[in-house]
């Protein structure tokens, strides 16, 4: 049984908390936030969990196997290099850290500790994405022409990190789990309506090195919520849609077919091809709850994570890079 | 009663010729084009229409007052040059020209010989664009944040010009139409999948004076049609879905206010506002026959049209510097 | 090649006139309207075509091979009537009469002189209700449980016939043929709104020999267009919405297990299951070409009509029971 | 602050134990339910609340002030009546009892008692609802035409009722509370289409005495989810989408106009008029919280509850009705 401890109960550790409570294999044991109304919650919900508003002394707790780390950006380095020190296998929230250098330290603490180091990248953890994945790796597309992500609404505006940090994060994780290939280059824009405050749109190009393109859109300020990605192939094609209550993923039997003949050089090329669309059924189970019990796989068996220390690091890579190249007006950043 | 000439009778040029023939104030009289099949079937519409396969023809017939091109873009130019060197009126296709040294051209001869010069710009004559700008103008939407426009789908590939001059055009000119300010620089990216040919996929940010920003995305090769643009302003929100049947536009009474007050600095600095959605009657009058009634009128009473040879100009600048930003992958090019 | 002549150049008129000189193996050489402004607009789209305005004289004409009815509902009877007297093979829009008596006399004179009688339910020619036949027949749905419509908007008010003639009989047409069962009683509920008007709203449930049930809801008076139909069955259940443009049919691996075994008693005898989702490409040909195509085959080749006399009377008996049951408020009549 | 007990902690109870907590002005104090399992996670949530077994028990609390009912409908009566003897306020979960007979001796009990009884129809709280009632109320709509729900899913297949006491108890209760008159009669029909289960599809219509008619659709076994309702006006028309996150009632300003003038009696009798669309913000609070408040300040000020026990009993008889015409295939049954 891992003995979890969760520093920070905001918006996000209330799920680890309730999905670490459920997981066949662990439990929580205590909670520390420093807010003492967020901890009376956690009292009414769960009185067993012990709460506390001093992180050093959880980590101190020999009783403790396991840290999940659901506080703001800035604080998750320091809060995840604390618990690694303290021989604790760590769960953090998206991103990792604020910096590359920040993520590859705590890399190599973690691997010299042999501790499990594990972001919480949650869409990958879904029924929805792991299909994709799964399509893309058997080769049920054909060569992968691009990948289009769309996630914008009226949400929350954060003041600490921009629109990229907040959403583009998810698109950007998804994106590293379900293509076999790596972006090598990035070209962004964005803007900051509001004075002061951290950009709210942004639009980031990734370039390969094989030609195939990726693109995120993400926007806290439309008026309409949208969670729409397209993947196109040469042999099939996908349209992801989050918010379809049940076929989130379509598999279209569309695309191009390209003329090889002489004959067709100055007509018609490129024909199209129209067949079968198709919705398979998705694994429903919370994301959250497939990431505690792989969370907790990897500490007891070995496994590598899926979302390990060098995801979290690939996707700050990116971020960092699309910030760069958006203050610069577009400018391709090489990653 | 203004008597035209259409050249070209592919896909477009039959609209033309009904919308001509339909108008209060005009006639069809004569239609050419170089396949005697497709002039066969005006022949069979429209017994009262003269066919002809040589253009020069057509511009030599005095009784010809305007004439409508509808033939690939690579002969706009000449075809148009030479129907206003015969003192004719002209209406051109999308894009105006190939060049902006050739629109230039185009600009100065429809001066010097005070005949009318308008490009095509269907989308800017529809009932939704119209009344997109009607609340533009009227500063209902506050100040504008930004424009973001998708324009997608498993379409006809093209093998002379790439997917921005054939789709990003009709957004570039309703953004043309409907903000007032115009782009300053810049910045796209894209790709094309298919070896040979020309781009399919194209990603374009403009960048303005003020703290605007506005976004198209084009794609020749996805599996559904997506026709979706967002307008985001500090008072009101658009959403134009161009394949809604009728409430194309809808605005939303949706936003953020930014608190001033001192003491809001830490905490809740943006709070949002969530309020009615209304839809407005569209004018569902078919826009090639408003557009066809303002050219008549623009022939008639000298009045200035709406898409004349200027707008056609803004927009091949701006096409041409996307395709130079994309193929640099993102570099800021200014306008 | 058949030589057609249309009788009615109203709202249908010009589709059949299209289709028959588009298919092969047909042509058009007459039609007749009573107003001259309906003729003129024939003769200018279709110059080889003759008009005239007295449709005995059209009868008359021995280069006639068939004769197409689309003229309001109480003329069919007359028309289709002295249209096989005069030896022709007829088509006549729905419904095939106005009473069950007349449609027996016009299959009677058809069998008697050997000709093609053929109502136009156009929806059984259309891709999307041949492919939900086909899988009915081929027992993809196991045991059909219910079948029902809805086909509402504000659609074009009539003032001779009510809402059941005019919409219900596109979904009773399509029951007919794709349920291999026949109804065999019927309850309807309905309204008129409008004194002096037929009814606008109607109700119409259709009850079989087995345990299965047909629903149609239609209505004039709808703020929106709904096409809505659902069949469940015991193994896969279909959702039909011919308003989507390219997924009109979507099989939804989806239902009810029941358990036999006497522990399941009290709890959950009925279990659910949930799979994938499948849509198929359907044939996108014009249904009305599909079904010009087989009035020639009827004609040339004896083939039975799928839409034949038989069951364009099965129809009429049940909009007569339909009506009859409305107006005596549910009242269940037998067919 | 009133104290409730709560009666059954399944699928319901949970919100009602949640929401009572939540409220101003009422707490939980104890619950009741069979099942040792479900009072364990009232401990586990709640652990200042009294759980045990003995509803009896529960109703000799002096303590407590009043109790919620959410058991199997075949308790309702006996539990309420308990309830209303021991001097309790009472709220019960829809339907108020299995008969009007029943329901009759509440409201009688409640009446000599001066007790509070309250049926749990919980749309009549939401905002949607709400504001339809307002809307009609203000007569926006004009005269009323018809109202046309559809209920339907893949839900959760009852044994005890069937899907009229499941599911259109719903919409019934909602007509109920928007409409001004009442229906006076009914006829249903409907099937059970596995054998030995209570009806799974069901038709109601409902007629008044004024020329209106509302239909209720309801069906446990249809492969997609719809809560669609349609309300036609003289003036305005309504659709009420419950599914739609954010724009639930849209208002139409789209109809017809009867002409009066004689000289349009062939022609134009009716005229279609179609102007804006219109979604108005609604609130957003929960509907058990609002129905919570008002139980509260229907306690302690007398107010008459928006959904009493005549509401309740309206509500059986029609139920009453729609079975006996149900199984009497269409019959008309007067209320």
């Amino acid at each position: 049984m891992i003995r979890v401890g969760v520093i920070g109960y905001g918006y996000w550790g209330p799920n680890l908390v309730r999905n670490f409570m459920e997981a066949q294999g662990s439990t929580v044991v205590a909670v520390c936030d420093l807010k003492p109304e967020r901890l009376a919650m956690v009292q009414n919900r769960y009185p067993s969990i012990r709460t506390l508003t001093n992180w050093r002394e959880l980590l101190n707790d020999p009783d403790i196997d396991a840290i999940a780390v659901a506080t703001p950006v800035s604080s998750h380095f320091e809060l995840a290099m604390a618990a690694l020190a303290a021989n604790k296998h760590v769960l953090v929230e998206k991103p990792l850290a604020s910096t590359c250098e920040q993520a590859l330290q705590l890399i190599d603490e973690a691997a010299r500790r042999q501790r499990v180091l594990m972001v919480d990248h949650t869409f990958v953890y879904t029924g929805a994405v792991r299909k994709i994945r799964e399509l893309i790796a058997s080769n049920a597309l054909g060569e992968i022409y691009y990948y289009d992500a769309v996630r914008v609404n009226l949400g929350l505006f954060q003041h600490d990190v921009n629109v990229i940090w907040d959403l583009a994060i998810h698109d950007l994780s998804i994106i590293d789990y379900v293509l076999p290939s790596r972006a090598v280059a990035v070209s962004a824009t964005g803007i900051s309506n509001i004075p002061g405050q951290p950009e709210n749109v942004a639009y980031i190009t990734l370039f390969f090195a094989n030609p195939q393109i990726a693109h995120v859109h993400v926007n806290w300020l439309t008026p309409v919520k949208v969670r729409h990605t397209l993947i196109g192939g040469s042999e099939k094609m996908i349209l992801y849609d989050d918010l379809e209550p049940s076929e989130k993923v379509k598999i279209y039997d569309r695309g191009v077919t390209v003329s090889q003949s002489p004959e067709a050089v100055y007509e018609m090329l490129v024909s199209y091809r129209s067949g079968d669309m198709w919705a398979p059924r998705l694994d429903a189970t919370e994301a959250l709850l497939t990431e505690a019990l792989h969370f907790i796989d990897c500490i007891n068996n070995g496994t590598k994570p899926e979302t390990d220390g060098q995801a979290g690091l690939r996707l700050i890579q990116i971020v960092e890079a699309a910030e760069r190249s958006l203050r610069a007006r577009g400018k391709l950043i090489e990653i």
